[in-house]
Parts: structure tokens; sequence; C-alpha cells
């Protein structure tokens, strides 16, 4: 096997000392590659075995390994190389992947097609942050949704998803919705005198993914949502590299078990703000911190980061904090997280106590303001 | 929204009083349905907001919480009913699946299309475990791979599976390798007076698995391999229910971090035993206790229970433990486990001084005799 060209990914592990960490780090190195006994593997593709790169100690417990992969492993395809990021090794304690290879995985995988600059060019809105917002709650009918969509167009927000619970259900199924708050969201553009994008959620299987996203095209839906972990993330990837040209945003649904314990699985800002920004996602929905979920700010801040990180060979996605911001704090979070950044609001503009498109104006009032 | 039907799903939470654990109950209870604040939500919806129905203390910090769920939030479609299991809760911490309505699930979802008994009838064994092993190193030539099929084929081996590394690397890419395996499997078969079925690795973006489930079905491949996590598990269902009528083995790379942690995710008999069972899955490879994985014998006994389990409106999976278990062991786990279970040896076959043929004779008389 030609090793000659290769690939690193940094794995943060725990062990008690040196040895140990060496001995974890060969055995990831094996297990991510040969995964058989060395002394197995006959000589002349012993070349095929992981490389332990370097070593270097956190703290008491914790320790960083570098191990280089030959690229021949991979061969350009981008669901064994998640495979060869943490395929067997998940199922092992104590084993996080902390960072990898840009510049090879931007030689294997193409990213958004739209981008940050795609998505605003869109919306001819190039120096704030944008406004985001939920259909909800699933049950509702299409006309309470169409409803819905109507008032908060009026109001003049720049993005619509689907809430990722709203899929094919009886209450409103996909097609007859996605065409009916179409036409909603254009009246509503009418009134506002401002362009809202709408996308609605179009995870299924792999065929149901492809004719939704198909049909939001046809219909005029100006892009579309997915949950990446719930369809895997090369249905994400074909999207992106197809001939809809529809832009992508990825919701992190049943994503949580990877990147949620500190000591497996996967960093929050290498899976979200590179991994599935390098499958095609043009804004990445992620919990943000102080709502309801766990993620702290310094977490928020580099998913960010990454999502927007100019250094990588593809074009940057939008980072989209949502769950739990409330109206109040959207100054706040506007002036911690700078104009490159989706801001998504549910339940506090349902709450205002004036009605969604008065929360709206309010809300689009604070991003365009230039406090 | 109809909320007369409903399912049932149980969490283990984590929370130190009754209060503590009811608020977290309730939280699910609406995070994973209407997903916004109750106070929102029109009256006429709130049928449709999950219901908890049983709250039970397991230990000072941890609690099970029985929630009941609107069929109507899943209206038949699968991979939403995953959404509705863990979507947005997976990203809060202190909240594991430890069971779910097996009625509903089966109601749909077919499981199987052969299950313990069609798999049997493909190899006309009917009352001991199953051998398998797995065809590697990555890296390795067509021809390196096939005379080692052609070895283990020659031993009287039941299956071989891929190793899950394998995939269309330049080493030997799918096509010319299956069908190269397939006819080195054969001359085996000529040798040993039995039937060696073949499962080669279909893993790949969505295209990818069905077009090379088609070719495998074409050159005489008996089953397909996948790793479902990396493909999302809609593909492999949609494989089950296609006309290739090829049985399927799930395997578990990148799902560790779904079932390893135990406050976290989904416990592995419902995600593997139940939930890949739902999807397809006639045979299910797990990491069996005592080898380099982190699963306890507990664990892998209620895995096998659960894939077995006759009281769900499916057909039986057959458990295949892997990952460590050692030729010398194999009477040991054979007394644990009983007939109904796959074996799966790699490397310790791969150590056999003696070399590969002889290595399955050995193992395969070891399941044979009736000890």
């Amino acid at each position: 096997m030609d090793s000659s060209s290769t690939f690193s990914v940094t794995y943060k592990i725990v062990a008690d000392s040196l040895p140990a960490a060496e001995e974890i780090s060969e055995s990831i190195a094996v297990e991510q590659s040969v995964e058989m006994p060395p002394a197995t593997v006959a000589k002349h593709l012993k070349g095929g075995i992981g490389r332990v790169e370097r070593i270097k100690r956190i703290d008491d417990t914790s320790w960083e390994t570098e191990i280089h992969f030959s690229t021949s492993l991979v061969d350009g395809d981008p669901v064994q190389f998640l495979n060869v990021l943490l395929g067997n090794s998940s199922l092992k304690p104590g084993i996080r992947i902390v960072d990898l290879d840009k510049s090879y995985l931007s030689s294997i995988l193409d990213g958004p097609s739209f981008g940050i600059s795609g998505i605003r060019t869109l919306l001819n809105v190039f120096n704030r942050p944008l406004s985001c917002t939920a259909l909800k709650p699933v049950g509702s009918s299409i006309k309470e949704l169409a409803d819905k969509a109507f008032q908060f167009a009026s109001g003049g927000i720049d993005l619509i998803k689907d809430d990722h619970g709203i899929a094919n259900q009886s209450s409103a199924p996909f097609k007859e919705r996605v065409a009916t708050v179409c036409k909603a969201i254009e009246k509503g553009e009418q009134k506002s005198g401002k362009k809202t994008l709408y996308f609605p959620n179009v995870t299924g299987s792999p065929r149901e993914v492809t004719d939704r996203a198909r049909f939001a095209k046809e219909t005029g839906a100006d892009g579309v949502l997915i949950s990446p972990q719930l369809t895997g993330p090369a249905q994400m990837r074909d999207l992106a590299a197809s001939d809809l040209n529809l832009p992508i945003m990825a919701h992190p649904a049943f994503s949580g078990s990877i990147v949620n314990h500190k000591q497996n699985g996967i960093s929050a800002e290498i899976y979200y703000g590179l991994i599935w920004r390098a499958f095609g996602a043009d804004s990445i929905v992620y919990p943000n911190a102080g709502g309801r979920f766990s993620f702290d700010l310094a977490e928020c801040k580099s998913i960010n980061l990454m999502c927007r990180d100019k250094n990588i060979g593809m074009a940057p996605s939008f980072p989209t904090p949502g769950g739990g911001i409330e109206r109040s704090t959207v100054h706040k979070w506007k002036q911690e997280y700078g104009p490159d950044t989706i801001f998504l609001i549910g339940g506090s503009l349902y709450q205002h106590p004036k009605g969604l498109e008065i929360a709206v104006t309010e809300f689009q009032q604070k991003l365009v303001n230039n406090e």
C-alpha cells in the first residue's frame, strides 16, 4: 500500500501515563486502518497501518495524539473517510476527535455550494446578521402553517425553515404544504417589500430526500433543511452536488451523542463546523449557549470560527445558533457573534404578545440597527 | 391533532429529586413533539404534546420516565420516528433511551427479510452457531483477498464478510474484487463440500450502496455488509425492502457514541437489537465483551436476547459478537450465548500458525461438536 501520502487526525485520549497513552495511540492507529494484529499484516502492507506522529500531555489524565493515515485507506470516498476517522474507535471509551487535516478534507469534499456569500446574495443583504425562524408546531394544518409563514414574511424575516419535526405527516403533507407556504411567503414579501427565503424540511429516506428537494425547487422554495445525522451525511453531500442548486441548512437532530460527551465522539467545532461544512451545509444550526441545551459560550464561538474559517479550501458556512435565543437577548448575541451569523429564534417570537409580524419587525430592527 | 393513538418511549434521566425528574420529563415530552413553549401551542394542538405517563426512581440520581407520543407525530415515517425518539434531546445531557414500544415499531418497520431462519436456510444449518470471518486487511490486492477467501471457504466457514474498512479503494476496487472473491469462494466450496456465504461491504453514498448491492447480487454474492450509522439506517431499510432479496449484516462502525455513554444516547440492546433489527438487519455485529471493546457480558446478553425476541412482530436477527473473540474461547462463548449466534472471528484466525484453512476447520469443529 502506498503510504507516501497521508492525512492527520488528532484525538484526545484518556490515559494515566505516557506508556498507556502510547498504547492507546497505537491501538487507534491499527483499529482505524488494517484492523488486525500488526504481526498478521504482510510486510508490504504495513505501510497502510496508521502512524502515531506526536503525543502531547494535556493534563493528568488526558493527552492529544496525532495519527497519520495513508490516503489510500480512503481514496477520495467521504463515507469511508468518516469510517477511518472514528469507525470502530467510536466503540471504545476515552477517544475523541479534536482536529483533522483540513487540506485533505477539502481535497475530497467540495463544501457548501452557496456558503455565506451565496446566501447573502440571494437576500441582497451583506453587512448584518440574518434572521431566521421555524414554522411550527407539528400537527398544525397547512393553512395554519401558511398563515404563520405569511406573518413572518410580512414582518420581513430573512429565512423561514420548517421545524425539523415537520416531515410528511398527514396533518400537513409535504407537497401541498410546501406549495401553499411558498405562496403565502410571496404574499408576505409583497407586504414587506423584501425577500424571505423558505427552507422546507426534506429529511427522510434517500428517495424521499431527493424527491422532496426536487419538488421544493420546482415549487419555488429557496433551499432545504436536512438533519444529516438522520439521513447520513453523504445524503447532504449528494444534494449539495446535485443540479438542484439549492442552499442547505443542516439541523443537529440526533447528533448530540456524537458531540456532547467530552471524552468521546467528535468535538462540536470539528463535527459541525468542519465535517458538516465539508459535506455541503451552507448553514449549520447548533444549540446556542444560555438556552435549554448544554453547549457553553466557548464551544459556540469555536463552531462559529470553524464555520467561517477562510483558510480552508471551501466556502464558509453560516453558523446558525438556535434553541432558546430570546428576543430580548438578540443584541447581546449580535455583539458576541458578529455579522456573519444567522440567528434562529422560534419560541420567543411565538410568545410575542403583539403577534408574529410585529415580533419579526422588532427582531429585524435589532439586526439592521448598527448599534 | 389526533392524540388517541400513542406509542411509548422510556428514558433514563439524571435528576437529583422528583420535582427535577418531573421537570426534565416534561421538557422531553415537549422537545420531542411540538418543540415550543406549551403556552404558545394552540388549544386544539395540545394533544400533540408528549405525555409523561410514569416516573420511577432508579437510584439517588437516576429515574426512568415513560413518555407517550401521538403516532400522528410520525405517521409511519421511520426516519421521523428516530427524530421523535431522540432528535433534539440527544443534545441535552443525561437523557438515554432504555425502552420503546415494540408493537408500534413493528407496525412501521418490517424488520429483517431473512432473519435467523432465513440465513440458516441459505446454509442448511439449523442447530448450531454459525462461523464468520472478515476479509482483510485493507490495502491487500484483489488476488490476496481472493486467496484468503479461498482458504476460508476451503476450511468450511459459514460466512465471510468484507472488513468494514474495505470499500472501493484502488487497491481492490469493489466490482472486480467482489467478482473475483465470489469465484474463489466457489472453488473453496468445492473443496469443503459445504456452502460459504459472502457478504461484501456496500457502505457508501446512497447511490453507491444501491449500485454495489445490485452488482453484488448479480455477481453471486449472498448478502451485503453495511454500516448503518455511516449511511443512515433508512438506507439499510430500503435495501431490505428492495427486490434484491439479499440478507444484510449491520456493522457498528461510527455508532459507538450513540450507545457507549451510559447517560446519553440509546442503550445498545435497544439501538442494535431492536432499532437496527427493525430497519432490516438480518445479522447485527456488536463488540463482544472481553475483547478490546468496552461492552460487558450483561450488555452483550441483552443485545442477544433483544435480537432474538420472538414476541415482536418481526423476524429475529442473528446477534453477531465480534472484535477480539479468540479461537481458544469459542467454546466458552458458545456455552454463554447459545446456538442462535454468529461468531465473528478475525485477527485470531489470521494468527493461527498453520494457516487460515486449518484455523477455520478447528473453529468449525468447535461449533459443530455438541459439547
